[in-house]
């Protein structure tokens, strides 16, 4: 059980009250990791589980953004707070947002019931989902009552809202490019929600009947057909009906069951997360450097395969007591051999 | 050090001397992981390090899969073999390939002298750059020498890329959608050679252009300027000169050291996440189904965070004498408490 900080604490309980900067470095203290956000994790857990929970993905270029903002407004004019959190598809190196992205949101800004943040993909193992998870629990306990996640729709960015999201919402366009790669065989099963977005462009009809199509092929998964709408995020149209449907397959998942066996496999995709978040800090703290350098040098140059170097390193592990994981790195317990 | 599979060596030595299925099912047992892959690994190592290993990236629609059929037959035209690792970004449920993107590539179908193989980006932690590796290594075992690695430009599979190939393209395209988005801030970062393809369409010169304006503006790292090339896939055009700078990359970093330096980062991610399935394999071979299921239970109620519970695991990890990595699956080892 960790034991709590008092300054965390007393972070939680100025962001609970309301306090706008206090917000922002709980959002940052868990985004970050480490002791401190499972610290303020365990604190917070409590909180979590009231709110519904919406993920938003699709092609760079489809207007997820601009989409997000309208949904949050409706959203907002229905009474509810909600809090959006973009995950950025930006290079884990700089952090540098997608150009444009963030600035379509700002006419929330100044609305204390809406709050937007950014997640940055980083380079992190398995890190995305497990930031996402962690800072969707903050938006819960600051006590927003819908939380949008948005994320490009590819690669594994794509396969984590599944994970985050027990209700996806993937948003095509009209036309992406010329390639009949712009529709992907394998969205049919991540989709709750399919929409098409910049309905007023041509082919936004065709699209829409092809996306039908396809679904009309796929046999539906647990009972529940996708519904393919179509949007203009820019001047607002469909955006209630797509509210509506958003709702209409969250009481779906509520009625079948679906909600809680998603619960299930979110905790146990934390558990198996954390553990091993754990066990690498572990084993960072337990090797020197020059034992790690050599383990190195060993596979770099190919006289080892990473699995035996890895074996070399679990060795060493087993043979020291086993410290609970702490922040601050022990430098040098590894004895050598 | 993992003994040495019969089977597995058996299907080494055909795949070393050229049988088609033995190369197939070799790629399979590496990707699916776990022991038998380990074991592979192990006994492959040796022969790894000598190909030209490049990753190509960018949006999809881009033309890349054309772009990588060209480069594979222009490199086969100057008398060297290549391998095709094409990160699939279909979803993890289905595995179902990019539509059209596979059909692109046939023409090199029937070749000896050239191999095409998908990987699906499946939902495991950190499991594509891993999946990726251990391919590449089949691949320089097999003699080729290049190894062309596809991923689609977003998220976290665009960052594997730079920890995948020394040698990063980016391909753009003259108009992706309408957006600004469609050039990302930080895209700058992780390329080594920038692509404008579909250089007949409108636009390309500007899209070059625009380019090669933001480069100027940013530091050139490490004293390599990335050059922005035009090319048609369709046609060709330009893919000479493309696997040309392409060349002049690698020359570079051989001479200034950063190949180096990249070995020695992509050993260290390596080392760790072969250490961490081994942990994750021990932690699963340890834990009763009763015992993670109340675990679980507790999370997905919001009883226990998530750190709380992997703390429990672990503490039950400790407790036991430590098995080295086994697949098959010890069912209730867990004493309960």
């Amino acid at each position: 059980m960790p034991r709590l900080d008092p300054d965390v604490s007393t972070l939680i309980n100025r962001a609970r009250a309301g306090d706008i900067r206090s917000r922002a470095r709980l959002f940052s203290l868990v985004e970050d990791g480490g002791n401190p956000a499972a610290t303020a994790l365990a604190t917070l857990a409590p909180w979590g589980g009231h709110a519904r929970i919406i993920g938003i993905t699709g092609p760079p270029g489809a207007g997820k953004s601009t989409l997000v903002g309208r949904l949050a407004r409706e959203i907002r004019s229905r009474g509810q707070t909600v809090a959006i959190l973009a995950v950025d598809p930006a290079s884990p190196i700089t952090g540098g947002a997608v150009l444009g992205d963030r600035i379509r949101m700002q006419d929330l800004h100044g609305d204390p019931g809406a709050y937007v943040r950014s997640i940055s993909t980083r380079g992190a193992l398995g890190g995305l989902a497990r930031a996402v998870d962690g800072m969707v629990l903050v938006a819960e306990a600051l006590g927003y009552d819908v939380v949008l996640v948005e994320t490009v729709g590819a690669g594994q960015d794509e396969a984590a809202i599944i994970g985050v999201a027990p209700t996806v919402v993937v948003v095509e366009v009209p036309h992406l490019g010329d390639d009949v790669q712009s529709i992907k065989a394998g969205i049919l099963e991540i989709a709750d929600v399919f929409v098409v977005n910049k309905a007023d462009h041509d082919g936004a009809d065709q699209a829409a009947a092809m996306l039908r199509a396809m679904l009309s092929l796929a046999p539906p998964a647990d009972g529940w057909r996708p519904p393919v709408l179509k949007t203009s995020a820019l001047t607002g149209d469909g955006v209630p009906a797509l509210l509506e449907s958003i709702h209409q397959h969250q009481c779906f998942l509520e009625q079948s069951g679906r909600l809680a066996h998603w619960r299930n496999e979110r905790a146990e995709r934390q558990i198996f997360e954390a553990a091993q978040d754990n066990f690498l800090a572990r084993l960072r703290s337990s090797v020197s450097a020059a034992q790690l350098q050599s383990l190195i040098t060993d596979v770099a140059s190919h006289r080892l395969s990473a699995e035996q170097a890895a074996e070399q390193l679990l060795d060493a592990l087993d043979q020291q007591p086993m410290p609970r994981y702490n922040p601050t790195r022990q430098e040098d317990r590894f004895s050598g051999s």
